[in-house]
């Protein structure tokens, strides 16, 4: 038992400095090295978890993925005011979230040059996607949405946000966290019919 | 003279490989190696014209600012339709659109992680808000955008096209041309106040 405890411990630890590295250096700076010496450890030790590069990003993304659900509550309620609570929750408005969407913004690199990575992402945006559309499809219902097909609507909330997130991301003092509630809501009116 | 237009011939030869390099592997794998080989030349002839992995990162920028440049026209008409058309001439409708689009979102990684390049994004970003802001007010004043502070409308308008390019690069078969304008067409109807 106290060895299963400790190599859990260690996991965790392992897990940790990937993290901190890509928080600071994104998906450029991960490398085997970079996590070594964020542990103290030797590369040699992080190679036992990592056997490649391409281990040690995919479990970058799964932490990432782990981040993002501890961070983005389950929605609560339905139409407009869930929909707007579920486009605010991924916009950088507290440190961890920045520092999550500043993660994922830079494993788009990653993503966009490799295969399985590619796939990976693809699936991640259908899958937020799929859980706004019924929240859309209710405000649509209820008039605070513009009719027309719902997929179309959906794939332009999330366009808008992930948007507002890069530019805050390399503007932050533009782009304070009352001007980017401020643009969401100001946007959600904006396309209801009684606007 | 001959030596002078070898020497630019072969700094052409040297742009072509660095554009070629990012547009199949992105930032992430821009090296002075990879270049070499994309040239069939030595790491050392490259190095000759890159003496930094840095130096090679800043020309690769200046590269898709050209290739942007040679892309995207310049504004002509005013209003909605100039507006219209500035937003279109960003999304990946090209073969040439699609690769520039991936390497500006490929850049984002080591941009998050530099200060000079963050700066260089962020100055980027700056420019073309203030580019299309004259077309927004225009717009505004014609009754065709809601009234409001332009500068949060252009933010807007940038933070959705930018978020469909991402959505699009992920998933080409789900954004293809034709679903992609009809996108921004219906959003640009949707915000419009006789919407």
């Amino acid at each position: 038992m106290p060895a299963k405890t400790d190599h859990e411990a260690r996991r965790r630890d392992v897990s940790a400095a990937v993290w901190r590295v890509l928080a600071e250096a994104g998906f450029g700076g991960l490398t085997l090295r970079a996590v070594a010496a964020e542990l103290g450890a030797t590369t040699g030790l992080v190679t036992h978890y990592f056997p490649s590069k391409q281990a040690l990003i995919v479990h970058a993304l799964e932490l990432a993925e782990t981040h993002t659900r501890a961070l983005v509550p389950e929605y609560e309620g339905r139409g407009l005011e869930a929909l707007r609570s579920a486009l605010a929750a991924v916009l950088p408005l507290t440190p961890e979230g920045t520092e999550i969407n500043r993660v994922w913004v830079s494993s788009w690199d990653a993503a966009l040059a490799d295969p399985e990575l590619h796939a990976l992402e693809k699936a991640r945006y259908k899958r937020w996607r799929a859980r706004l559309k019924p929240l859309v499809v209710d405000a649509q219902d209820d008039g605070d949405l513009p009719a027309g097909d719902p997929d179309d609507l959906v794939a332009g909330l999330a366009a808008f946000t992930h948007g507002l997130v890069v530019q805050a991301l390399f503007d932050p003092r533009a782009f304070p966290h009352k001007r980017l509630t401020a643009l969401l809501d100001a946007h959600l009116t904006a396309l209801s019919p009684q606007g």
